[in-house]
């Protein structure tokens, strides 16, 4: 849905004043003739102006400031996308600030909040925490949410194809010979993660196996622990698809640890595709997400508002695909 | 060096004008009397009060932002120092824009720039390219130059001991019994290459070992290229000290191509101590950077110098130590 706005300039014309007597009343930054204040405010009704938030954010003069907002800049994927935002950006004359949010929603809000007062063009957000809607709801800026979403709906989200990204993993591990897939996963609270479950779950379903699964964080120390607990609970495993190439990484780990031969003993699909996947010895079988495409998308669509006035509101979701290496071979 | 700077109430008593006047007269933003304009100059001069563009800095009200420029977001170790500067910045009521030069002299100079504009507190910097010394010395803000210098002195540098990091890691190959180890390093024209080079020549002198090195950038991709060049170059390489645990990742993988085994046939011993570097399979031994300290010790400075008003002039210099994992071994 794209909502066109009426311009100032035809509040003002209709007003019979300049535009910025209409900038004067709505913002109430200087004293203005009532008569005047009477037309403006006709005007607007007649006009359909919305001299809301968002509106006059769009008609303030561009900063050619995006922030980026992240809750762990230690998730390579994130960093990886943001470097595709920033490549976009810097290609349209506009710089990227990046905010560490470190899963605090006090510190969401803090740099929610400065980036609105510094007049950033709009906000690019991976959102922490379990109920951040309202602060990104409330936000006067274009606001673009990355990869997860909480239950609400945002202005717009930008997101690889999580369901398909479950199958693609899932029907790999099956036609390589697996009988015993554990899907590690993260909260089922994200729409990424319920999607990736169900695109698992579906696969199994269509192949009379039973879905095992795990939750897990999608970082180094939290794959440490969720592998181990992983391994106790499911002692049959035959393959295991992981959150994320670096969860993949602690799971190498473990099983080394453990004394299990990978691919032999247990196979392993990662997800993301992140340089690291292809270094790793054994070098990681994984599905790849469109990191670049994310991140250049995410910024156009700012780009776009800020400089033909649209807000857009919808969903945008980018394909994935299989990276098949060394951690799976047909049994 | 501290300088303790005359407030600028002393200038205004002694010139019998408020605070206002004397900031209208050093900014210019308003009229003054010529006569008050006369009597605030000689009360500058008189109290030795330096309105220049650091002490107006310091005198404008705090934006309580901290800004931390890298020349890469994808380099772990200054991802892991943001990490820290972020901390001390939050526990002392500071936000930290990170910004990405992608080792771009351009984009480094345009970030400076918006963080001046936007009345940041003090920068953190680790510079990119040859020359970016100019761009740091004229910058109005209080800045701290993170780990590598170029040859400029900048206002204060905060760095590991770099030197005593080469000299633990060849001291320690050579006690594992290794006879041609190799110095992977990075550019000789930073401060941080450059000692560590010498930390490791020292040693072999010491040893009446031959230096064999090589450069390397401190990425994975670069990591993969140089392993290959330093395998056909010293094919009776038996010690590697790796520029970067990242890097290190990189040559386990080349290795492992070419059938070498580790430790058995060559050690290696990474730098920083990343995360990573305990999860890689064989973990891995490295030079320790003590990051944490790296980043609240840089964040502290500007801190202090914001809320204390004080220009510092200093070099600090933090220990290293070894942390001895699977990749070394007695011979």
């Amino acid at each position: 849905m794209v909502i066109n706005l009426a311009h100032i300039s035809d509040v003002a014309k209709l007003a019979g004043v300049s535009a910025a007597t209409v900038s004067r009343v709505i913002n109430g930054t200087a004293k203005v003739d009532e008569k005047k204040v009477k037309r403006v405010l006709d005007a607007i009704n007649e006009t359909n102006f919305k001299p809301n938030e968002i509106a006059r954010s769009l008609y303030k003069k561009s900063s050619r400031i995006i922030g980026y907002i992240v809750p762990n800049l230690l998730n390579l994927f994130l960093i990886e996308i943001g470097r595709a935002i920033e490549d976009e950006a810097f290609e349209n004359g506009y710089k990227v600030i990046f905010c560490n949010s470190e899963e605090n929603q006090e510190k969401e809000a803090a740099y929610i909040n400065m980036l609105v007062s510094m007049n950033a063009d709009g906000i690019i957000i991976s959102t922490s925490g379990n109920n951040p809607d309202e602060e990104i709801c409330k936000c006067p800026l274009p606001v673009v949410v990355l990869d997860k979403c909480g239950n609400n709906s945002y202005t717009v989200s930008v997101q690889a194809d999580n369901y398909t990204g479950g199958r693609l993993a899932a029907e790999h591990l099956i036609a390589c010979g697996c009988q015993h897939i554990v899907q590690m996963h993260g909260s089922q609270e994200y729409s990424n993660a319920r999607r990736r479950f169900h695109g698992y779950s579906d696969v199994c379903e269509e192949h009379n196996i039973e879905p095992l699964h795990i939750e897990s964080s999608y970082d180094y120390n939290g794959g440490i622990v969720r592998s181990r607990e992983l391994l106790a609970r499911f002692p049959k495993v035959d393959g295991i698809l992981a959150v994320s190439d670096m969860v993949a990484l602690s799971l190498y780990r473990v099983l080394h640890e453990t004394g299990r031969r990978v691919p032999d003993d247990i196979m392993i699909v990662g997800y993301d595709n992140l340089e690291l996947s292809s270094l790793m010895t054994p070098s990681l079988t994984t599905v790849a997400q469109p990191m670049d495409e994310i991140g250049r998308t995410s910024a156009k669509i700012i780009i776009d508002m800020v400089e033909n006035k649209k807000l857009e509101q919808s969903d945008v979701i980018l394909p994935v695909s299989l990276k098949i290496r060394e951690t799976t071979k047909l049994k």
